[in-house]
């Protein structure tokens, strides 16, 4: 445990962010949202209705044909800011630690956050989303099609969820 | 256009894979399937059956703390195999050609695969699932718990989808 971790969280011994990288991503992109600091975004993009901006770089703007006929995306994106080593993490909304890999925080190996939003618009390279709850300027990596019959799993749990201790707590300082 | 595409594919001038990598990504395991070639792989991972295993490496195994209380998770791997520079392509069961943004084909510029899968067991670091589609050895990226809330859109429609004109053709050979 470092000085920079909470109780009971544990830390990697090296950080996936200094290790040489196995693959690379390009930006494809960047997200505009009303967002400029952490502590402002919403808890999670499903309960923000928020209007975002999905600006894809013009190299990448013929990738976009057919997406207007979908009703919903799945955004992939690049946490840029979270760091890469806290592999169990004490969650202010819960008095239980849980492993990165039970979470949606960012703060994981690999910080790639994906959303699901609705699509309200597409006008050249620019979309407009209802449903992310990122900071402004978060870097795009992937845009995909939803599809319900192998995405939507209404009836899926999360145990440990319905368990916690503390709902209303946030933990945007982890 | 160059030799290896179909008519009406675009082609990107410069390959997203040999660019430099704006980003970095760690393997944090594997994934054990019953395909060894991309052509016995099924269509899509909902649609299989198939028990698969996801092997979680050693020093990222505490971050499952919790996933075993999850009924699905959405999984993130890296088609490594997947070229990056098609665009526009011309899937064999349609007659349309559709960007990459509104397909789930590998491929595309950064080939970041996800599945939503149904849990059925954890032993140690690793995990016995259902409902993935990759080739056996596919490198593991990330595991997230799966919230209906924020993922479940069961209404949700892909336009072209619904009017493709070949929905019985594969287009493994992309």
């Amino acid at each position: 445990m470092t000085d920079n971790s909470r109780p009971g969280e544990i830390v990697l011994t090296e950080d996936p962010g200094l290790l040489p990288p196995d693959a690379g991503l390009v930006y494809i992109g960047s997200i505009e949202t009303p967002w400029d600091d952490r502590h402002a975004c919403p808890r999670s993009g499903g309960r923000s209705n928020e209007i975002c901006t999905i600006h894809v770089d013009g190299r990448f703007a013929e990738g976009l044909k057919s997406v207007e006929s979908c009703s919903h995306l799945i955004i992939l994106y690049w946490m840029h800011e979270a760091r890469r080593d806290l592999v169990v993490q004490a969650p202010a909304f819960d008095s239980t630690t849980h492993g990165c890999f039970a979470l949606r925080t960012p703060v994981r190996p690999n910080p790639v956050s994906l959303s699901v939003v609705k699509l309200i618009s597409v006008d050249g390279a620019t979309l407009t989303v209802r449903g992310l709850d990122c900071l402004n300027g978060t870097p795009l990596i992937d845009i995909k099609p939803y599809f319900p019959a192998n995405d939507s799993v209404p009836d899926a749990t999360v145990g440990w969820h319905g368990r916690r201790t503390h709902p209303e707590r946030r933990s945007i300082d982890l």
